[in-house]
Formats: structure tokens, C-alpha cells, sequence
């Protein structure tokens, strides 16, 4: 058998825990399927004397993680720092600078870097692999650029944090509020002190982008993906929704046409009978659609020490077995740079919440903003306390452009029909 | 770029059409994931004359697949015969034996002779690829043997074949017979003329095997699958299974212990909690349970020619940006032989339903035969009509051993309390 496969682990925390599990318990499978052993030579991390549940005295310490590019005993640097800029991107670029191999699971450092990283890598002939930045350990990264490589991908969607989905899956099954299960949440550790990366829809928008740069073999455009979180999200958005047969979910989505990328993140109503709608807690889930493969769903754990763990050391396990590909598929240089495309020219139909005074005529000039604006309703729910002493009026409108919707809603808004602001949400209808 | 990837394409029915239409219709996008071009030198099939919707005069046509072989304009063949042996098995011996690549959708040949092939191509250092054979565009076989690489697998399953899928689904729905939707199917032409490899499960049996090899990295053991198709279930069944909280599917299903190999395809009841429930018409999916990883899903459109065209593209684009790798994700020596698994030690709860004749005392005689056998019974329901001139008597069991099970079936086979043959069915527990 060849030499065994070196790592050097940067950043000790519940995954790099996780790797190290990993390596131990399987080490004999991963080194019938690699060919060659992976062993860890080197690990950096914050503080040396935290506990952290797995023996690492058996590995070279280092205090500065940017001394592992240069070791003679690592061939591949594994980065699980975390964070876009700092230390994770300083050592990214030690170890593709100096032909060694990369190992990521920072997405954020991929949405902002991805490409400077990408060339860097091909510069030096050294493999970029990040199959633990999105979903996880479902095998997503190499299902878009391998598995559905054979298609022109029309369009990639689904849900890709899983703290989002915990938290709307509790809503619904216990009819708790937003505040009340965000709290649970931080209490128990499943979601941040500090939440807005996951809650605000950042951290699906930096996955978000690196799958659809491979869907669609484009340039990474984070600033192009417009984001909006879970945070309005009512309890009864989550009753009308499921009155109407529809799930609220945060779902990234991204399509391509006419040279203009869209992408978005944003809470919408999936039908029960899409199979999104049943992706529940903490799982992750992504439909590929593609012009001969048509659609593949692909879902499981999206995060943890285990499940990203599985992604790290299937990317170890390809550079063991062969010469670098690619980082996204293509060369750098072969990538499409599209135009972002206009979010209001999206058509659709909406989901609107307004809050609305208890008071004769109201619905009558609510519907004529509607009318004015071009936006005709196809349902149109009025029940229950709408909060600000109002009642909600929910409905749904037929295919319409936002355009004229959020037209509508600003000619509400300017009005003093409306008690609080309005909520709109996108219905995936495909 | 490099030279182009040039095809040898041995089969012209519906995927070698697909295949066609595909390197036509994404020629630049494949050129630029692949790195090179990969077009069609060379054709053959059985009938030159027939339409086929393809301009074929572009390529050169052989009468015998076998030139395709030898022909110094052909880097890769890609074999759609199909069938276990005969032509198929000839040109995919000729083709690795000649060091050249082989790309095929032939999941039979691989079940019965995959191992001689992997053995074949390592020996001449040719790549043997195979996404097509299982699940059509759905990369289930890489997400296998590269993107899973690092757990142990604990179990792999799913619902490997489109038309059982298809009759289930269609029973379900409009509460017909299965012979009726069997006839309807075969006239619209979803279902073959001699349908019995896929409705005895034939079919189903050859994917797992192939899937049970990569999951256990062990020896393709399609001897080891016990079969039992879709044929016996009633709609009766569905009925019941739909009162319970069931929908009947056709699962494949295989898991290793104690260097024992237990592979099964067979029609079970799973829980509408379960994502497999909701995998509905020609549909595939493929579960594959990871130590680490943990339950992973994939699911997609299982036949049909544009997604095996763009499973037999991805590996014709994997080949064309790289070295081989092993066919089964190691050395076909390094795989385990393990023993085949008494199917009867296996334990679960079980479906029965039996048709009795509907006089006093049948009942206490059934569930005496039970207690006999050390099966008890979590419930039990008497309803309709069932046939045979008597009534239907359908009961879950809670968890046993199924040898136990097959002994009080045996009981009451042999007493005359029961009217017709009665079903027993697995329940899919996790």
C-alpha cells in the first residue's frame, strides 16, 4: 500500500472533533477505499488545553494553524476555523500557495474567496474541496458538479440551514411563537448566542452561491443573492399556510436565464405535495433540476460533528484516491459571469399577511390598492386577532410579477388601512 | 483543449437515443465540464433501419458491437444492449480486454458478472462505470462509492424499480386491482410485454446487489437476494396498510452483521413518516444509513431516456477528466465475501392478512396457531369482503423473529381455517 495520506488539522471544535473520530473509528474502511491510510500528523486550535473528548497528544501541536502549510508530515491542510477573512483565509492561502491540497467546510470564506481560492489552487495543481461548506454530509458538492454534470441545470433550490428549519418545524408542530423558539433553541445549544447568521438567512446565502455557481458553471456571486430570514414569520403565517396546504420554509433558490443569475433566500409556502415540505428539523435538503436528469432530491443531516465529519473525510478520501480536479467543476477562467437578475421582475404567486383595522370598508381598499396595481386574488382568508388591536386578512394572488405586489403593498403601507407591516412570502410552485 | 473523448455506442433503443440527443444538446457545456469535447465515432444495434428520431449517418455503424472494440477511433464504449450475458457480456469483455473504457446501464450483467469485469478492467488498468444501472439520472452509485466513502454503512434501501412503484402508486390512488393497472400500464407502454423482471422483483434484485457491494465493500452477491415481487398484493392490502398509517412499497433492502450479508426485495408496509412513503409513481429513491453521515436520501426519476442518458454522460465525463478508478470503490480483491443471512432470523414487525371463512371459533383458532408460535399481536381488523367466499382478517404483529411468524403461517396453512394463501408483509420500523 502507498504512503499514508498527511493531514493538518486547523480548528478543534465539534467537527474537528468529529474528523478525528472519524479517522479513528473507520481507519481501516477508509483505507481499503482510499487506497492509503489518512492520518493526522499536526492540529492547531485556539486553546491546547480545552477538553474536547479525543486523545491529541498522539499529534504535533502548533499555536499558529498558518505553520501547518508548512510542515514536511502534511499533505493536506483540513481548515475548520471558520469565519470569511482572518486566520481560515490566511491558511488557505499558506497551503494552495505552497501546491498542498485544502480541505474546507467554511462556506463563508467560499461565497467571499471562493474564486481568488479557485485559481490559486489550479495556479499550483492543488485540490480545493469543500463538500462540508453545503448540507453537511449529503454528498451534494459532488452530486452538481459530477453526478448531474451531464445536464444544463435549469434550476437548484432547498433548505440549507438547519437551525431555520428546527425552528419552523417546532412552530408548527407546537404552536409556539418565533421569540419562544429561538429561546429554547439557544438554551439547548442548537442554535447561537448571537443567531443572525442562521435566522437572517446569511449563512443559506453563502451556500446558496456556491451551489449555483456550479449549477450553473458561474462565477460565486454572494452580493447578488438577496436574503431575507425567518425573523417576521408569524405562528399564524404557519396556521394559514397549512389551511391553504402549504408548509413555510426558508428556502435558498437560484435559476439562470437570458445571461442574468437570480438568487434568493427568503421564507415561502411549499406545497405538502413537494417533497421540501417534508424536511423536517434539523435536516437539509436540495433539488437539482436538470434538462435530462430531471429531478433530483437530494436530503439528510445538514450540520453536526458526525454528518459534516462524513463530507471532510469523503474529500480526504478523493485526494487520496487521484490527481486534483477542478475546484468548481471547470477552470476559473471558464466560468460565466452573469448580470444579477432583477428580484421584482420574479413571477409568481404571493402569500400576503396584513394587519388591518376592524372597521367597515377596509377590505374594500385593500382590494382596490390590489386592483390598481394589477394583482388579482386567487384566495383570501380573514380570521383570528391580527396583534395591534387589527385583524389578520390573508390571501393569495394569482401568477403575478412582485413588481406589481410590492406595488401594492407600498400603496397600503402609504395608506392607514394597514396596522403593522405587511408580510409577504413566495409560493414555490414547481 | 485535448483531443476529444471518443464513443463506441453499442445499443440505439430509447437510452442510446437519449445518450445522443444528450451530447448533442450539451455539447459545449459537457466540453467545458469535461475539459475536452466527447462525441460519437461509432454505432451499432440490432436493426440499421429503423427511425429513431437521431441522425446516425454522422457516425460510422458497425453490424457486430464487438468491432466497436477494436477500432482505433473509439477511446470508450458505452454498452446499452443490455441483458446478463450474450452480446453485452462479449463486447464488455472485449472492451476492457482491450484496455479501452466501458460505460454501462446493465444491471443484470453487473449483478451476475460485475466482479469478473472489475477484475478485468484493474487488470488492464481500463475504467468500468456504471451510474446508469441503478436508478437512472439519480448519482446514487457515486454518492456510494465516493460521496458515503467514510462511514461504515449500516444499512442501504430503497425503491429501486420504476414500474412496481408506478402499479403501487396507481393501485393506491384510483383503488384499482393490480391486474387492471398491469394491463393499463403494459398498453401505454410503462410496463414490458413479459413484465415479470420487474414485477417478481428480478429487476430490483439486481440494483441491490449492486448497491449492497458498494455500501459493505464486499462481493456483488446477486445469488444472495431473496425476491418476492408485487404480484400478491391485494388492494385490499393498501386499504389496510392506509387504515394503519402504511403505504405498500416495493423496498430493496440489505445490511451486513457478524460477516453475514442480508439482501431483500420485497413489497412492505412504510410508515407515512418515512420518506420513502412519499416517493410516488415511476419515481426511485435510495437510502443509505452512514455511521456518521447518518440517514442520507436521494431520490429522482429512476428510467427513462434522459436520465440514464445523464447518468451514462457523467461517467463518460468523469473518465474524460481523469484516471481510472476501481469499479466497486476498492480492488475487486480487497472486497469482503461475506455469508448470505438467514432471511428467517430476521426480526421486525409483520403484516398478515388472512382470508378465513367467516364462522364462530375461526379467530380463537387463528390466534391459538399464533400464540403457538410466540407471535403476539399489537392489532388486528375484520373487514370486507375476501373473496374466496370469506372474510379478510389483517393484523400487525409486534416485534419477532420471522421464523416464528412463517411457523404459525405454516399452522394455519395446514388447518383448513384459511381460504386462500395468506400475505405476510414486512413493516419498514425505522
Amino acid at each position: 500500500m502507498t504512503n499514508p495520506l498527511r493531514i493538518g488539522l486547523a480548528g478543534l471544535g465539534t467537527v474537528g472533533g468529529g474528523v478525528v473520530a472519524l479517522l479513528d473509528a473507520n481507519a481501516e474502511l477508509i483505507a481499503r477505499r482510499a487506497g492509503r491510510g489518512i492520518v493526522v500528523s499536526a492540529v492547531s486550535a485556539r486553546d491546547r488545553n480545552r477538553g474536547r473528548g479525543v486523545d491529541l497528544s498522539r499529534f504535533a501541536w502548533v499555536d499558529d494553524a498558518t505553520e501547518l502549510a508548512g510542515r514536511d508530515d502534511v499533505d493536506v491542510v483540513v481548515e475548520l476555523i471558520g469565519g470569511s477573512d482572518g486566520p481560515a483565509l490566511t491558511l488557505a492561502r499558506a497551503t494552495l500557495g505552497r501546491a498542498k491540497a485544502l480541505v474546507t467546510a467554511n462556506k463563508a470564506m467560499l461565497a467571499h474567496h471562493g474564486l481568488e481560492l479557485g485559481d490559486l489552487a489550479e495556479a499550483n495543481g492543488a485540490a480545493l474541496k469543500y463538500e462540508a461548506a453545503v448540507a453537511g454530509g449529503i454528498p451534494v458538492i459532488k452530486g452538481l458538479r459530477e453526478g448531474a454534470a451531464a445536464n444544463g441545470i435549469t434550476r437548484v433550490y432547498g433548505i440549507l440551514n438547519g437551525t431555520c428549519n428546527y425552528i419552523l418545524t417546532r412552530m408548527e408542530a407546537e404552536g409556539l411563537s418565533f421569540g419562544a423558539v429561538l429561546a429554547d433553541a439557544q438554551a439547548q445549544g442548537y442554535a447561537e448566542a448571537d443567531p443572525s447568521f442562521d435566522i437572517d438567512g446569511i449563512d443559506a446565502a453563502h451556500k446558496l452561491s456556491i451551489l449555483s455557481g456550479l449549477a450553473f458553471a458561474s462565477r460565486i456571486d454572494f452580493a447578488g443573492v438577496a436574503a431575507e430570514g425567518v425573523r417576521a414569520v408569524d405562528s399564524a403565517d404557519i396556521d394559514h399556510a397549512a389551511t391553504l396546504g402549504y408548509r413555510i420554509k426558508l428556502v435558498g433558490l437560484a435559476s439562470a436565464a437570458d445571461g442574468k443569475l437570480f438568487q434568493r433566500v427568503h421564507p415561502c409556502l411549499v406545497p405538502l405535495a413537494h417533497p421540501l415540505a417534508h424536511v423536517e428539523g434539523a435536516l437539509n435538503a436540495v433539488v437539482v433540476e436538470g434538462d435530462f436528469a430531471g429531478r433530483l432530491f437530494f436530503s439528510g443531516p445538514g450540520a453536526g460533528a458526525g454528518p459534516t465529519a462524513s463530507a471532510v473525510v469523503a474529500d480526504l478520501i478523493d485526494i487520496a484516491r487521484g490527481p486534483a480536479q477542478p475546484a468548481f467543476g471547470m477552470p476559473v477562467a471558464a466560468l460565466t459571469q452573469f448580470e444579477t437578475a432583477d428580484q421584482a421582475s420574479h413571477a409568481g404567486r404571493f402569500y400576503l399577511r396584513l394587519t388591518v383595522a376592524d372597521r367597515p370598508g377596509v377590505l374594500a381598499a385593500l382590494t382596490a390598492h390590489l386592483r390598481d396595481s394589477g394583482v388579482s386574488i386567487e384566495s383570501l382568508i380573514q380570521r383570528g386577532h391580527g396583534g395591534s388591536g387589527g385583524v389578520f386578512v390573508v390571501m393569495v394572488t394569482h401568477h403575478v410579477v412582485e413588481r406589481q405586489v410590492r406595488a401594492a403593498l407600498d400603496r397600503m403601507t402609504a395608506s392607514d388601512d394597514l396596522l403593522a407591516p405587511p408580510m409577504m412570502m413566495h409560493i414555490l410552485d414547481f
